[in-house]
Parts: structure tokens; C-alpha cells; sequence
């Protein structure tokens, strides 16, 4: 059974990223980021996002990146507002809840994009002791659906998020797919937001996930939740590396691009073969109607996942390293089942 | 400033590490763990310490793995013990604690070795609902302090704790040290605790620890709990790959020998120097007494610890890393000093 | 301002309380409800709800009892279902999460009622280790909307929850409203609930809330948390006793009987007055649609809450000692508003 | 077997706290503490201490106020500091640790006087993340030995935990004991301290624990923990109704007075019987040294506590009701059985 499209979470290490292991493995270093490759990554994506004051962190997964965030952001008598199909909502076995020990509510959204004034009604609740205080909303670029916030979008959600005083989190872990995608600056796509999950292991890494914090002041504790729950490396140089590897010429963006063009070849693939895209592809995943007997049929030979059990919706991400074999078989092998 | 001693941290990477993941990097695999590398590396753990019913977890680092393994075993109603230098109290920002909820409560010791009737005390509290009531007891092998539990001290250890209804944890961050340094098999260097965290970053990987569950009907929820701290790797073949490049061939333990047999070297040339030893050098860890001046004007040479600020005790540490070289270096800098 | 109708809450204690409170204070007696009218108190509440073998705990709230009631029933990587207007989702100042550490669902609820088949999808998503586990689902009893689930419909909800193997619990802070309206035994009341908040302080009590353990087994640590959060009273007898006189000759249901009929009567006065009631009048609360104007006025004579912020509907609680009188007057002068 | 000694906890309520009661039950009231009766209550604790700008918050027990003060002081990477004796370290289930997620670290004390220079120590190892970071000492007045801190040792307590940047709890559930003991004004019994649990159940209410907040800036969110668990009382005119009865003509003290005592009455007697006291008796607590097999016969006749398993010491505690005829009682029965 292929694991081709199962998620860019399935695929291969890209090889710069080898590269760079075994170029800064080279004599013992200061321990727990104090080294200097870790101070030359965090300077790059300080620069590649063109905030100057920043902390950046580093972690070893996304869901760590997104629950040091949230779990730094509040009180255990706050809220943590998200879209209904936010990661963090149902991919994190409750993680940020368990840390944070702050309510997590969902706003409904399209394809998790959330209308900026679902937040008011949120917001109003403030005051009175008998309610979770809204404290933080968390989104996603590109977002669990595949979508793309607009620059424009982005923007105006942030702004007024920070009108009603609630900071902004984005869970960025297929920012680069977005990008990419928008071909706008990094910081366009990101808008004012205060903390950012960048992705690093879905975009090409072995593992490794970075924290661009924009507004550390409302982050106090950060850096030792992130060493409370074992995310900071002792030798954290070998997350570092790669995070320089890939930002330098842009690879990240490359790497993005081609997941994104192979995801957008293989939506009009399906297309072609009459079946029904479920949402725009915008980034790089795909999501198609399929009914269940050609899902299941489609399980004998490929990983392929079901994001809703109640909808007959499969779910196709490509990443740095889809080929285009890749593509045709698996629309050869639809075309059988059709 | 060198770091060669700071901690075995700070060492590079062994090259077999990074042939192990270039070695999987081969097209995609199930995420999360789900892929053969991870299946194999599983097995090599069950297999040399001969427990083939226990389940294995991989996490990126230590701190991970003993708060998982503690957080699994606890509810907030329980009690932790542990040792008064013991890592998971004085160097996890209280993050076992932050998880787990629970009372952590040191008990007295000699470098980390505990008396077993220690536990008497605690074990007689247990009942009444004003009393948190003790649960598990985590011990270090070998310990912060460098010591060595000898396999027939382990061994009364945990069946003492075990006839008092109390689990075991085995922060193992250097358990190689004490398998080499024991000369006995990886089980008799454990006893029967039901919970080992296996060290793999300070052995010489560039990441990873593992956590063997002997008794795992103790510990139902410990997936779920890895995964809410983010230490499920997606890419989990890059954790299991060096572990199974480090079991294979007695890998772990030469790196271990080596780091013990410099540690050793270094002890002696301490005392040649005259100075005293705080306490024995049993595994890689030395500990030797400096006054406040030598202390303050040496750190201005090396990356050295003071593990307690009341005495004048300062750390070093070999891996498998640390050369001859690097001995007599500190040793002549120090005689220099003195 | 008048607190008359602003809630149950804000009612003074029935005589018979203050009286039960002299007549236990007689000399001292032994603490933290080992005394023999805390005894006599849980036998009195066994038996009224024909469970000879549940456990009895008593609290001082009712807030106090659903979250020790919730955090005994899960750990951090379960999950707790509730209905979108539920106490625990919107007033307990995410106290339930912040206890337990769970994740805490709304379901869809018409007035708190809600259908079975809601927690389907929910228990489908049981087993991978990414999503919260559904452990237990809270209902409400009369509802936060004062509607009250008749008995077959309780049966079937309870049933098929158990079906899923998922816990229940009953918030029945005004389950003596439920009882009273129904007219059914109070056991028919609740079906199978594993476990139940019966509510002593919107009902009359000085203050005074009881939980009914029935399966006991499900809540192992439970005694802990009630003492983990300050609520196992060292002077238990003045909760207890307060319980045995109003479970005595069923003082707790003549009290709900009377706020039900004055809140059937305050919600025909509406009616009378040309007013809208937002849902039917089932228990002890009427729900009236009011202008943002008229509303604002009466907010000069009545303290009245607004349950929602979108919807422009007021809320007004009826208690045991709600006089006709009050009736009058307040109809009176929302005639005058009008 | 009598319980007149077992607690203070254990001995009825203060005729004077039923009165009040009846008082304050006239017809409907603000509930969740707008009320008057609160507002007075709170007014009586500002001025009875001196400390016109305080913030009150009441609950219904003291292990709530503790956990409360500490819950809303820390954030869960800091560290809380008591004594080896503490009740919020050893008769609290781990509540303040569950709730607050920081470490509790023991201090050396006598009897739960703690040198201020043992503080030195954990302040000093602020800073690195690998460490819980101190945030606030909790010492008890009168301790749970039944020792006084003198004013002056209090003062310069308090002022040295300032010094190094600590906050200060005083758990008062039995300073009425101390502040009659010292014949100090109520201020002069806590120093500068920042938040004082000032308990009202063991002085004789019927339940009843206050919190003055004097630097409230420290503990931004602790109206939403007194809610998060329950301790938000609805009626809450019940709770500050025997506070102002205890505070008005000084009754708290007067009952203090009494019990201190009939403690020092209690402890000459056994002296007179030839036993040693295990600690000097300065407030309503007598500790004496009873062998295994007199403690086991007396414990047919009285429910008296071994507070240590190891060591043969019983306690005796008096109460605002403790007669002479049970003193001349227990020391008759223990004549007997000498």
C-alpha cells in the first residue's frame, strides 16, 4: 500500500536537509540552543519575515510549536478561540487543552476560514467571573482544507482581532505552501500576527518546527514551557541547521511550490475523471467526493484519509517530493475503480 | 570557551547516526510511527533487554520521555517520589509536575542512591484522602551525580518498592554508562521497573530517547500523552533508525565504555593534581571540589557546571566523543590554575 | 433594584434549613463527614433515588459537584460532551476544563435537550491516538432553559450513551424542578445517570449541593478532588443535615412544586401582556423575548439577565419562596414599560 | 469515643454565627457576593487589618483560600515555598499543586518556623529555564505545631521574602490563635504578607474561610479561580454574616483567647502527669509524647492524631468550646492509663 499521498508528513527528508546534519556535526557545541548555528537560524527567520525584534524558538513538531504558543498565551481561566477544523481542535489528542488548562472554542468557518466579526460575540462575553475570558484566536495558512488566506484577509482578521484585544496565533506548519501560493512576502502572508508556528517538517525537514514571536511581552513564560515538555533540544543545532538550509536561496519555497503545482495537477486529474472537487485546491492538498465503495477500494493500494467520518470526502496531500509517476498512477488507479 | 566538558549534550553526533537516517530516507512511510523502521527499532529494544512483551515509544528527548512515563502513571491525586538531585525534580522546570498535576516529593540520598526503607515512610501515608498518595518512585541509572546502582541494589530496590505497591520509573538518560560500567546485561541494570526511560542524545545520537513499558496495563494512556506534548514524530523512522543503528553490534555500549573509561582517566588526573573528588567516578561524570577562584577563572577556559550553588563542587562530563587530547588539555589548563 | 426573579440563587434560605442547622450543633462531632448526620443524610439520598449502593458526597455548590464529578470521570486525553447552553460550557469560568484538563464538546441542544444520536459521531471517533477520547457526556436536568426531559427520553439518551460506552452525568442543580414537573419517582427522573449533581441550593438550602455516586467504580479518585479543591467540609453535618430536612417529607419537592407554578403563572402573564416566551415554561425559569429598550428599562426595577447576547430574550427565575405578590408586580410594571 | 480534642474542626459552631444567619435571611439578595452583607463583611476584614485596600474574597473552607491565593499567584514553571509541615504540603491531597501545576518545594522549619535565610537558597537559582523559578512562600500562623511567629520574626520574614523578589502567603486558618497569643494587633501578626487566608471554620463558624488580597496587582486572576472551583458562593451573604458577628466586639478573639487557653491548661496537666510536650505551647494546640501502647488505649476513649508515624507524638487541639470538665475528663483517662 503507497503511502504517496497519505501526507507530507509521509515523505522523505529532502536531501539538503542531510546535508546539513552532517555539515554543522562537527566538534561539541554549547548545549540547549546556545550554540551558534541556532543563533544564525533564528537571525534568518527573523530576516525572511522581516521582524527584527522576534524571539524565535525551536521545536521538534508543530503540535509542540502550536501548544507552547497557546499554552504561553494564557490563564487556565481564559479561551482559545479556533476554527471547526483547526488541528489543534481535533489532531492534538486535546493537547492544548491538557497544557493550558483554558477552554478551546470553535467558530465555524469555511474551510477554516473564519469571518473576523465571529469574534465579537466572543469578545463581548468579557467581564463577568461566570465565563472563560477570550484571550487568544488561533488560524491556520494554509489552512486544514488546503485553503489560502489573502494577504488582504489575513490582514483585516488580524487588525481586528487585535481591535477586540485578542492575540493572534497562526498555525503555519503549511505556511510555506502559502506562501508560495499567494506569492506575496512571508510577512504579508502572516499579516500582524503575534506568534507564529512555522513549519519545517512538512516542507521538506526530517523533523523540526520553528516559533516566530512577534510580541514576546505577552509570551512571558514561553521559553520554559518550551523546556518543560522536553521541546527544547540539547542539541538543538541540528534543528537549527536545517531550518538555515532551507530558508537560504529560498528552498522552502521551492519545495512548497512544486507540492502545490502537483496538488493542482492531481485536482484536475480527478476532475478529468469526472469526480468532484470538495473545496478549492489552493495549496497542496486536494480533497475530492469519493463514495465509499471506491474509498474503500481505494485503501487496498493507497493510505489515503477520511478528515470526516460523515462525509464521503478523501483527503490527498502532495509534498517537496510527489512525482509526477506518482500522480498518473494513482489516477490510473481511480480510473480502474470508477 | 570549550565546551568539551560541559555535558554529553554538547558532543557531536556519532557518524553512525547520520548514515542511519541517510540510510532510511528512502521514499515515503507511514507517518506517525506506523512505518518498519520504527517496527524494527521496537523490536532491537525489546530484544536486548530481553523484554518481549514491553511497548516502546520513541520521543526527541529525555525530559520527554520521563514526563511521559511519569504523566501516564500518575492521576493528580498521586505522589511522585524521587531522589533530592534527581533530574525530573532540579532540571525540568517542573514540567513532570506542570503535566502530571502531581506532588513530587524527594527523598533523601547518597548521590542519588536511595536507601529502599525510604519509601517505608511514604508508602504508610497512603489511605486517608488528605495525603496525596504515592504512586510511583523514578530513580536514575546511573545517576545525576555519576554513581552506579549495582545490579543486586537495583534489584532490592524496585522489589522492596514493588512490595509496597509503588511503580518504577528508570530515568535512563545514561543508562549505557551503567550497563558498561556494570559489566551485566541491560536487564540486570534495571531490575524489574516497569517504565525505562532508554537514553539515545546523550549516548551520541543527534536526538532520541525511547521509553520501554514493561508493564504497560499501568500506563494506559501513554500514546495519548506523547502525543499531546508533541514527541509522536511524524517522521519517526529518523528517531528509530539511530537506535537501531546504536543497539546493533553493541554500538551504545562502546560509546559508553569510552565516555566511562575517559571520565576515569580524568578522575585520576584530579587527584594527581591534588584536588578531591566529591564523590566516586563510577560512570562518565566527575565531580571534583574547586574553590570559588580556580572555579571563576577556569569557566573562563571551559563550559564547566557548578550542579549546586552552596558547594564547591564543579562537573565534568566525557562522551563518547572526548579525546585524550581533551583531558590533557583541561588537566594542564587546570594546573595552570591551581 | 429588585433580585426577586434574577435567580434561584438569589433566594433567601427556607426556615426549615436554619432549623435543621440549630438542631445539629450539639457539641462536637467527628469531621470531614465521619459524623452520623452525614450518615443518616446519604442513607436519606440512597434511598430517595432507590440506589442502595451509590456513593454520597456533598459539596458546598453546584459547580463544586459537576466538576469533581467530571475530573474523577476522565483523564486529560478524554473528552467531555455537553449541550451548547450547558452550566459547564458557559458558567463555570471553564472550571471544568481547567480540572480536569479534558476537552470539553457542545453538542447541538434544542434548550438544552438533546438527541441521542448527536453523540454517534463523536463516539466514532474513538481509537487513534490523535483525537480526544469521548468519556463522558453532562446533560442538564431541568435544563439551563428551563425544560425538563421527560422520563422515556432520559431512558433513551441514558441508554444509548451507555450503548457508546460513555459515562453520564446529570447536572441536576434544579433537579428537584424536574421531579416536581414530571411527577414521576426520582429515580425515573434521571434513568441510568452514573452520576448525578442533586442540587440543595437553588432549592432552598443556605447552600448545599449532593452527588449520587452509582457507579462508583468509574469515579476512583473522586473523594480526592473534593478534597483537592477545598470542598469536603470538616463540619459536614450543617450540608448534611440541611439534606435530611428537606428529603424529609419531601420538603425538596414541595418547594420545586410551588416555583414551578409561579413560573407557569409568570409566563401566562406574559402571554397575557401580549409577550412572546422564547421556549415553553417546563420548571422554575421563564424565558420572555423583550426590546432592547423595554429591557433596558426594566433593568432600572429588576435585576433580569440576559442568557444570550444576540437574541433578545430575558430570563426570569422563580424560587421556593417567590410570592404572588411579586407576580403582580412584576407584571405591573413591564405593563407600564410596555 | 469523644472528639473533643480531634479538631477544632470538630467542634460545633459558635452560637453567635447561627444567629447571624437568621439575620441575614430576609427575603431575596444579590447573589454571587453583590450583596450587602458581603460588602460589609468585606469592610469589617479591610479595617479589623488595617489594609483599607485590600481585595476580600470569602469561601467556604480554608483549603479552598489556600489554593486560591496560590493557584492565582503563580504561573505553572514557577515554584511555590513552604515549610516541611505545611498543611497545603501534607493534608491538602496535593490540591495547590493540582491547581496550580507549580512545584511545591519543602523548606526546612522548627515547627514550621522557617529561618528566613533558608529562602537565599531556591531565589538564587532563578534564571535558567531548566529550573522551576521561586515565586511565593507560604508560612502558617499559628503553625500547624501550634508555634507563634512573633511579630518581629514575622516582620522580618516577610521582608526578607521581599527582598528576593518572593511573594508571601500567610495560611491563617488558625491566626485568630496566634493574633490573641502575641497580643499584637491583627496587622502586626502578618507583616507585609500579600494575601492572608483568615480562617473563620476553626474559630468557630460553621464554615467560612476569608481572603484578604493586600498587592491584588500579583493576583490578577483570582476571582476567576474562586469561581473555577466552586468557591463562589451564590448566597454568599451566609458566609460574610459570621464573619461580621465574629469581627464585631472582637469575638474571633475572644474565642482565640479561650481556646490558647484551655491549650495551656491542657499541656500543664500533662506535665503534671509526667509527659513531655513535643513543642512548646503557645497557641490552642498541645503535641505530647505518648508511647505506642498508651496511644493505642486512648485512642478507645478519644480520636486524638498522630500527626508523624515515626515519632510517638499525639495532638490535642482545644476549641472556643473546650470546657474544663473535658480537660479534667481526658486527663483523667489518661492517669488511668499511665
Amino acid at each position: 500500500m503507497s503511502t504517496a499521498f497519505a501526507s507530507d508528513n509521509a515523505a522523505p527528508a529532502h536531501p539538503a536537509a542531510l546535508v546539513a546534519l552532517q555539515q554543522v556535526n562537527d566538534g561539541s557545541a554549547a548545549a540547549y540552543g546556545a550554540d551558534e548555528v541556532t543563533a544564525h537560524a533564528a537571525d534568518a527567520l527573523r530576516e525572511t519575515f522581516g521582524c527584527p525584534d522576534a524571539e524565535v524558538l525551536f521545536t521538534f513538531t508543530g503540535t509542540a510549536a502550536n501548544i507552547i504558543a497557546l499554552a504561553s498565551a494564557v490563564q487556565p481561566w481564559q479561551e482559545i478561540l479556533c476554527s471547526d477544523i483547526a488541528h489543534i481542535l481535533v489532531d492534538e489528542a486535546g493537547g492544548p487543552v491538557r497544557l493550558s488548562g483554558a477552554q478551546l472554542t470553535r467558530l465555524p468557518s469555511s474551510d477554516g476560514l473564519i469571518d473576523p466579526t465571529a469574534l465579537d460575540r466572543h469578545a463581548a462575553r468579557r467581564g463577568p467571573v461566570h465565563h472563560s475570558q477570550p484571550r487568544i484566536v488561533s488560524i491556520t495558512q494554509s489552512t486544514e482544507n488546503g485553503r489560502v488566506w489573502p494577504a488582504p484577509a489575513m490582514t483585516q482578521f488580524v487588525d481586528h482581532a487585535h481591535d477586540l484585544d485578542l492575540l493572534v496565533h497562526v498555525d503555519g506548519s503549511r505556511l510555506a505552501n502559502a506562501v508560495a501560493a499567494l506569492g506575496v512576502s512571508p510577512e504579508e502572508a502572516i499579516g500582524d500576527a503575534d506568534i507564529i508556528t512555522v513549519g519545517g517538517t512538512k516542507n521538506g525537514m526530517l523533523f523540526g518546527d520553528a516559533l516566530l514571536v512577534r510580541t514576546p511581552r505577552h509570551f512571558p513564560g514561553i521559553r520554559f514551557v518550551q523546556k518543560q515538555i522536553g521541546h527544547l533540544a540539547s542539541k538543538n543545532r541540528f534543528v537549527a541547521a536545517q531550518f538555515l538550509a532551507f530558508l537560504r536561496d529560498d528552498l522552502w519555497l521551492r519545495t512548497a511550490t512544486h507540492a502545490n503545482a502537483q496538488a493542482a495537477q492531481l485536482g484536475a486529474g480527478f476532475q478529468r475523471l469526472g469526480l468532484r472537487l470538495a473545496c478549492p485546491v489552493e495549496a497542496n492538498e486536494v480533497f475530492v467526493e469519493l463514495d465509499a465503495e471506491t474509498h474503500r477500494r481505494l485503501g487496498e493500494y493507497y493510505a489515503v484519509h477520511q478528515p470526516d467520518l460523515e462525509v464521503p470526502v478523501v483527503r490527498f496531500v502532495c509534498a517537496w517530493s510527489t512525482t509526477d509517476g506518482e500522480i498518473d498512477d494513482v489516477l490510473n488507479t481511480l480510473r480502474g475503480l470508477l
